[in-house]
């Protein structure tokens, strides 16, 4: 590998044009704004690897579908996406976001993090692997969307109607991150799922006068009585048969979720908090944070919540609910669950509305395709891995992923200071050049 | 009587006149508006009965205190007060607010109802009695007050500091209301009291991404699982002592409360619910409206609660609570069992604003006095009064007579739509004439 890597040195500032290239030029979906233009950029950029390339049509921005077949025994598949977040709050930008400045090492753009660098370090590490080896080693696909910012609606579509496009031994998945201070890589297995609900309970018609409680029902105080059903005291989720579908972790899954760095007197401090959930600690804080289900007040709200005092009894007392769910949970069984136990206890009444739902996503950790990551990652970082089973955010992988076994796993060229989504979204130069040569391993070691 | 009432019909132009002139003159306490020459007319209708007249200076407005004594054996005092409420929303306001306008047999002002046309018709009551009889079979005091729409910050002063202005035997009190369709006169002995209290819930020192609630404290949960111990899902307030100090109801008010309407199907369909609190009716619905006291939300808030989902773990959770109280609780002991039973359930770090307190306040219905005025009612009015242990506002009644046993009851001119604090503030002409002579029966009656 030393002469693919002496080769990515020795060419950086050309993959790092190329990423200016893709940076400076505008790719938000929810604005279309430039997706055409940047369509036919990420064309050109595959047609230097001489991928087969083809457009499949949805009814937005069409995902960009490539492919080198070389006839090998083992295909890889690389998952990024061409579209941005918007660009405001504008003011706040040091420089234009659509205009890339490099400052103290740094590359300054909107969506250089997420996912232009990724994006292009896929295609520069298929680019000088070529360049120096002439063959690959391996067939790769490439799957590049264009609506990953508005929630991926037609990457299901893609999985069901193109199969034979989706047919890999294993994914490279958009991005990811290295810690800060301690530099270690994050090497993503999956995401929690998510069922995001809104109760809603109703008394009378009107607000009424708050005397008028001695004889009338108050919603908010049924709400506050289902609630409490849900959880007790002492945390524990009481829906009957929420626990059920829940795989258990397999050794490999305790011993990575242990690679996780988690310093809870730094995190006491930064929260001002005595302890945690339950006061757990240690290893079983870290397998609680990664592996256990959630069933989160994220907002309630019943009648006057100005300053002061208003006298009224409320007509209607809303909460909204965030399960955060692990393998096997699904938001509709969540839901269905959620639905028999308010019955069962009485609670016909409160109305369920589904907000969003996101089906948990997880690569089996056993799966040999998971270590040649690993080993890939130990050619070229010093920092030993950070191997996350699920990331905090939520990911359209399981869309694309749900009825295969197709090991998917995220490695990227972010740090944790890369402001996704948010003014001044930067990456490392040599972050992105790391990941040339990271992803040109993986190619390597994949056979 | 007749001589009397005869006496009022005949010069009932003059004794309206003297309440337009009344309602003519703004007296907004809130904003000091004209209060000076409210308090000087008010004088010179007090001179017209030939009372001795004195102000009890306070901080802001003087309480002008008026007094007849004819060396009789029995005292009564009228307690009203010459401020009025703001007049905003002023676009609402079919007519000026202190230009008085007749309609259709109404009187439009702002405090013609609240509480001018009860003050003039004591006033007039006692002019036409001594027109008619020369002098009163009974003494006569005159508490009338300027600052009762900014809470009576002086009238326990005036209780503490001038006793013997407050000697007397019976008290007719501020105002009340007549029934739209059944012209039922309503006869206020008393009022809940009420303890406003916020219950304050904080977790980690800002808010989170909701990911973390699998380890970090949620304040909103924790809030519930509080309120949980405070009421059960039967309606039963839970608080250690809450009960304790209830006074029975005696079988007089266990009858008076008897006496109310109460339309269970209209109010049902009114509010558009299926039935009262714990499926109660008839006899025992209008006992617990009246005498139960109560534990409501009037507003609970956490988190994000706006439109569609946030996913967010909040740092802290607030709820507004309403205990009306009936007697002898108290807003301090209710605020101290409250904070004995938070502690005792492990939520010690919960906080407790109070945000007011009311004593509750109520008239022995066994006292002569109250027969008196119920006698002289049916003297008036053909239609039977309906007696109401408890009237759904507040009153000051408790400030000033709290540690004596002095019998208080409330009748006057206005009517369930008059318009209290609202705009079109109205009486009708005819209750303020039979407002004046149900008074004159008063002062022949008790002796």
């Amino acid at each position: 590998m030393e002469k693919v890597f002496q080769y990515i040195d020795e060419n950086s500032e050309q993959y790092l044009n190329w990423l200016i290239e893709a940076c400076n030029q505008p790719s938000v979906s929810a604005q279309n704004r430039g997706m055409i233009e940047m369509k036919e950029l990420v064309k050109s950029f595959l047609s230097k690897v001489s991928a087969e390339i083809e457009e499949i049509e949805t009814e937005r921005y069409p995902i960009i579908y490539g492919e080198i077949n070389n006839g090998k025994e083992k295909t890889l598949t690389f998952y990024n996406h061409y579209d941005v977040q918007p660009d405001d709050p504008i003011e706040e930008w040091l420089s234009e976001p659509f205009k890339v400045e490099i400052r103290e090492g740094k590359i300054f753009a909107r969506g250089v993090a997420d996912n232009k660098g990724n994006l292009l370090a896929r295609i520069c590490a298929v680019h000088a692997y070529q360049q120096v080896y002439g063959e690959l080693p391996i067939n790769l696909k490439f799957v590049f969307e264009g609506e990953e910012e508005v929630g991926s609606p037609h990457l299901e579509y893609f999985a069901t109607n193109f199969p034979e496009k989706l047919k890999t031994d294993a994914m490279i998945w958009e991005g990811g991150t290295r810690g800060v201070e301690d530099r270690r890589l994050n090497v993503g297995l999956g995401v929690k799922g998510i069922s995001y609900l809104e109760l809603v309970c109703r008394g009378a018609n009107t607000d009424l006068h708050s005397s008028e409680a001695a004889i009338i029902e108050n919603p908010a105080w049924r709400l506050i009585w289902a609630l409490n059903t849900l959880k007790d005291k002492e945390e524990n989720i009481l829906i009957e048969g929420f626990f059920d579908d829940i795989a258990p972790l397999s050794e490999k899954e305790k011993k990575y979720i242990q690679s996780m760095h988690f310093d809870e007197e730094e995190i006491k401090e930064l929260y001002g908090i005595k302890s945690f959930l339950k006061n757990v600690t240690g290893e079983r804080l870290k397998e609680v944070l990664t592996a256990a289900p959630t069933c989160t007040i994220c907002g309630i709200s019943s009648g006057y919540i100005g300053e002061g005092s208003k006298t009224v009894l409320p007509s209607v007392a809303k909460v909204k609910l965030d399960f955060r769910l692990v393998p096997n949970q699904t938001p509709e069984r969540v839901k269905e669950l959620l639905r028999n136990h308010l019955d069962k206890h009485g609670f016909e009444d409160i109305g369920i509305l589904q907000s969003h739902g996101i089906h948990p996503f997880n690569t089996n950790p056993e799966d040999p395709f998971v270590d040649v990551v690993l080993d890939s990652i130990s050619e070229v970082y010093e920092e030993k891995p950070v191997i996350l089973r699920n990331l905090a955010g939520s990911s359209p992988m399981y869309k694309m992923l749900k009825n295969t076994n197709i090991p998917a796993v995220q490695i990227g060229v972010a740090n944790q200071q890369s402001n996704y989504h948010a003014p001044n979204e930067n990456i490392y130069i040599d972050d992105y050049i790391q990941g040339i040569k990271v992803t040109a391993s993986v190619i390597k070691n994949f056979r």
